[in-house]
C-alpha cells in the first residue's frame, strides 16, 4: 500500500463588489474575494493539495488566470476537474484537512454545507472533509482584513 | 492499515505582562502571548493538526474563547483532551512536525523539554514528537516581533 | 508499514546583488535571496520537512548560519547531507510537495529542471518531486517583493 500527501495555500483579496465565496458556499458579507475566477480561496487550496500530492502540476497550470474560460467560474467546477484528473493519475482520495485564516465574518456556521459540496464533488464521506478557521489574531494582511488565507493538506492513496 | 493527515496554524500577538509559554513550557522572556488561553501558540497548532486529522472541528469549536472555563487555561489541559477525543474516535497518533516562527528569543535550548511534555501528554515518543524553529528573516508580523506563529502537521493511524 | 510526515516553511528577504537560487536552479531576476547560504528558500523547506518528519532537528541545528563552512554555500550540499542523515536514520522518502510563495518573477518555466536536481539529489523519481508557484495576490512581504516564502511537505517510510 503506498501513499502520497500534498499541501496547498491560496490567498485572496477582499474587496466590495464581489461575492464571497469559500468552500463552494455562499458566505454573506459585505465584501468578497477578488479574483480571475470566483476566488473560492478554500477549494483553490484543496486542488492544489490534490495536484501537489499527484505531482501534477498546480492549480495555475491546470487553469491559468489568462484563460477566460476561467473567468468568474464557479472553482466547484475546477475541483471536480481536479478530482477527475488525479484519479485519472491512479489515486484514490483518503481525507482533506484544513485551515482558512480571515480576521471577518465567522464561517462556523457554514462549513457543514462546505463540507457536504467537497464531500459530493471529491466522493468521499464529509466525515473525511476537515474545514478549520482562525483568525490571525488582528496581524497581517489577514488581521486588517485585506485578505484571507487558505492551507490544505491531503492525503491521496495510490490504487 | 489507514491513514489520516492534519495540519494546523496558529497566531498569537506578543505582549508585555504576560507569559511566554510555548510548547507547554515557560520561555523566559519580556513579552508574553496574549490570548484568552495560555495563548501556547505550538500546543494549539498541534491540537488543531489532530483535530483536523480525525475531522472533529477546531480548536475554537472544543474550547471556545468565550467560555470562562477556559479563561488563563493551561493548554497541555487543551491537548490532553484533544489526545482524548481523537483516540475515542479510533485514532493513534504517529507522529507530529511542527515549526514556530518567531524572531525573538532563541527557543533551541528549550526543545527537549517541549517534546518531553508533548510525548508524555500524547503518550508518543519523543523521537516522534519534532519541534522546528525560524526567524522570518525580519519580515512581516513576525519579523517586527508584534507576533508568533506554529504550524503543525501529524499523521493518525486508523485503530 | 509506518510512515512519517513532515512539514518546513523558509523565509528569506529579496536584494539587490544576489543570486535567486531556488530549487537548486539559477533564476535570472534583477533581485536575489539574502542569506548566510545561497538563500535557496525552497530547498531550505524541503531540508527542514525532511528533518521534521524524521525528528532529528532542523536545518539551523544541522547547518548553523553562524558557521563560516556554509557562507555562500550551494544548498544541493546541505540537502544531500538531510538525504544522508534521513536515510541513515532508517527513512525512505516517498514524496514531496512543496509550494513557493513569490509576487515575481514568474518560475513555472524553471520548474521541470528544479525537479530533476531534486530527484537527482534525493533518489526519488521526478513524478514524486511537486513544485507550485502562486503570488499573495500582492499582500504582505511577499507581495511588496521584499521577500519569499516556500512550505514543503513530505513522506517518509520507515524501512
Ligand atoms: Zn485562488
Ligand atoms: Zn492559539
Ligand atoms: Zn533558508
Amino acid at each position: 500500500m503506498s501513499f502520497r500527501i500534498g499541501f496547498g495555500v491560496d490567498f485572496h483579496q477582499l474587496g466590495e463588489g464581489r461575492d464571497l465565496m469559500i468552500g463552494g458556499v455562499h458566505i454573506p458579507h459585505d465584501k468578497g474575494a477578488i479574483g480571475h475566477s470566483d476566488a473560492d480561496v478554500l477549494l483553490h487550496a484543496i486542488c492544489d493539495a490534490m495536484l501537489g500530492a499527484a505531482c501534477l502540476g498546480d492549480i495555475g497550470v491546470h487553469f491559468p488566470d489568462t484563460d477566460s474560460t476561467y473567468k468568474n467560474i464557479d472553482s466547484k467546477i475546477l475541483l471536480k476537474e481536479t478530482v477527475r484528473i488525479v484519479k485519472a493519475e491512479g489515486y484514490q482520495l483518503v481525507n482533506i484537512d484544513s485551515s482558512l485564516c480571515l480576521q471577518e465574518p465567522k464561517i462556523k456556521p457554514f462549513v457543514p454545507q462546505m463540507q457536504q459540496t467537497i464531500a459530493s464533488i471529491t466522493g468521499i464521506s464529509e466525515k473525511a472533509v476537515s474545514i478549520k478557521a482562525t483568525t490571525t489574531e488582528k496581524m497581517g494582511f489577514v488581521g486588517r482584513k485585506e485578505g484571507l488565507v487558505a492551507y490544505a493538506t491531503v492525503l491521496l492513496q495510490v490504487i
